[in-house]
């Protein structure tokens, strides 16, 4: 099909109102045509991501989930505390999409793109949980014959996000890292990514099932943080691995200040005398998502060379560079169905993203339950 | 005096035992005569600077503090509570010296630091809580005519870091910068500072008094933590002086967080549109102090660009390197009675350091609360 017809599609929208509601609902909008740069991408798979829902629920309770609207129009609705609400200012009352990455099948095509008519294609950019998505052709990762769009749903947020914490280990002078929820899609894949390069990875599960998945696929350093012993143990692990820098998914509590404090305890097992500024050697943990959204919580006993901030894929992008960028995004299409390959606990529709029970599923952020979205898949 | 024989000193002393006892003492130590390039100094002023306290204190329980020994050997005694034993592991069971810097006048000297005799000179390097102490002449400032030791004592923790803020904030990227418990000597210096380079200063102060000293010396953007309106105020001046840098003194509570936040808020003011990872311009705190030695505590409403993280003048000073360092120091000694004129509210003996009421004092880290050691006082 060339430059076909303007398309209606149904698309996810998620509106916080400024009394304080939230709103999921499905909404008919009109695809233009694709200018001659442009193609028109029905989408097959897209992940509910951690990274999609502060979006997608706009820190409502989720206490007062309930359904509303009719079969044909679901909504779910939800209130939004009113002391949340300040920091949601510049999104109040405005009808949100929402998805961060997605795949499928390239239906429509402007002039200088009609080769991808037909190829099946992942993207990153937003206004993924929706029929059909117009985007500029140079941002479509045109994926390997014989994969799926569900193969390729998960092709940026978490394998570039993997990537990118091993090259701002590197980048920063350290030799190997920590990761918290490490038994994550995203945490499975940084096992096999440091097996694959030969870097020293510090896992942190919370049970001693998670624990065990991860030495299933061949995790070396492996610590429970509900186990009595975890300050000792993770402390052990950093002083084998000489691990100074770390990645946190949790952010809320006191997890990022321990391992500060682990690494200045394994770091002091090998100095000599006493400093009362503690190892001179920096100390990093970067928060790179919200699991707990509560405050970060942080016990000084990691002595003045220690450092905890934020860390966005994005941004981290654009440091690098394109160059760099492109050199991630290769090795994560080779190894799409080994090394980034995601598993997903149910795949639904659109309408089934806004029924109570699933968004209550998924809202709670835990390892194991990964949702996809179709949104060609029926309403019902 | 050429290279004199060796000279007695009484040198204070902090012990923390492995059974969780503080204990202050006085030592008599033997001086040793100097080396060619060493001179010995007769200590006339060290000041107690909270960077000091972690030292001589031992993060003691200053409720258990208790005056011991006789007349002419005092001691002074407290608790270290078991949960703190931890962190003082490499000190335990060690007499240590204190004292970061001090000025005196040189009373003997090597074969080739022999210009040096009868000069008043100020040091920086620890264990300057002593009658007598030996140093490379290297290591001495030489301060210009007419400069007593008390002029001198406070060369170099308060100016040095006060000029080290301004130097990172030039160094990172920032324009204007924010400090924490900015009544303090250290903070009416960075306001004379920035006066003088045309730099924008955010002050908080814990008191309207204390606003209303800054504000006397010239400050212009001074909140009062304590008051209702503070957040509002401190994003009014983040705003108006575009300060995405910060040094808090204080380090424990939500604080740093704070400042964090307001730093966001401010840049939102002038955002179009809505990001939930919110502005891409980096905002830092950096903690120098431990006013408060509890958890730092973030509640994260400042996006993703932020950073929180240790400071430390030796290792700043080592990053920028001699050249630097040099200039700083001359700008110091060219300011040592204007920009950088240290008050004191008590000149004491060493034996005076000792006493409960004067522990319990200086032990406080109150602004405007700040203890000068002369180790050539009487003991009585």
């Amino acid at each position: 099909m060339a430059n076909a017809d303007a398309i209606s599609s149904l698309e996810l929208r998620s509106l916080v109102t400024s009394t304080g509601r939230l709103e999921l609902s499905l909404q008919r909008v009109t695809v233009a045509p694709p200018a001659p740069a442009e193609v028109v991408v029905r989408i097959e798979a897209s992940p509910i991501n951690p990274s999609d829902l502060g979006l997608l629920l706009g820190s409502a309770d989720m206490a007062t989930i309930a359904a509303g609207g009719s079969p044909d129009a679901p909504t779910l609705t939800a209130t939004v505390p009113a002391d949340r609400l300040a920091g949601l200012a510049r999104r109040l009352d405005q009808s949100m999409p929402v998805g961060n990455e997605g795949a499928g099948v390239v239906v429509a095509a402007g002039s200088e793109a009609q080769a991808l008519v037909g190829k099946t294609v992942a993207m990153f950019g937003g206004a993924m949980y929706t029929q059909y998505r117009k985007i500029a052709a140079a941002d479509c990762l045109v994926l390997p014959d014989g994969t799926s769009p569900a193969d390729g749903a998960s092709c940026f947020v978490n394998p570039l996000t993997a990537l990118g914490m091993v090259e701002t280990m590197r980048r920063e002078g350290h030799t190997a890292l920590v990761h918290t929820a490490a038994a994550s899609n995203l945490g499975q894949m940084l096992v096999r990514i440091c097996l694959e390069d030969g870097i020293a990875l510090v896992n942190i599960v919370r049970s001693a099932e998670q624990a065990q998945l991860l030495r299933d696929i061949g995790a070396r350093w492996v610590c429970d943080s509900t186990a009595p012993t975890f300050a000792d143990d993770l402390t052990d692990a950093l002083a084998e691995t000489g691990a100074t820098i770390g990645f946190d998914a949790i952010g809320g509590g006191r997890l990022a200040g321990t391992i500060l404090n682990c690494m200045e305890a394994a770091l002091s097992r090998n100095a000599t005398g006493y400093s009362r500024y503690g190892s001179p050697i920096r100390k990093q943990v970067y928060v790179y998502g919200s699991l707990d959204t509560g405050p970060v919580e942080i016990v000084r006993n990691a002595g003045m060379a220690w450092s905890v901030g934020g860390w966005l894929l994005p941004w981290f992008l654009e440091k690098v560079g394109p160059e760099t960028g492109a050199r991630l995004r290769r090795r994560v299409v080779d190894g799409l169905k080994t090394t980034f390959a995601s598993r997903y606990s149910a795949e639904i529709s659109l309408a089934e993203a806004l029924r109570p029970e699933n968004v209550a599923a998924y809202g709670k952020r835990a390892t194991g339950a990964k949702y996809l979205i179709n949104p060609n898949k029926g309403l019902t």
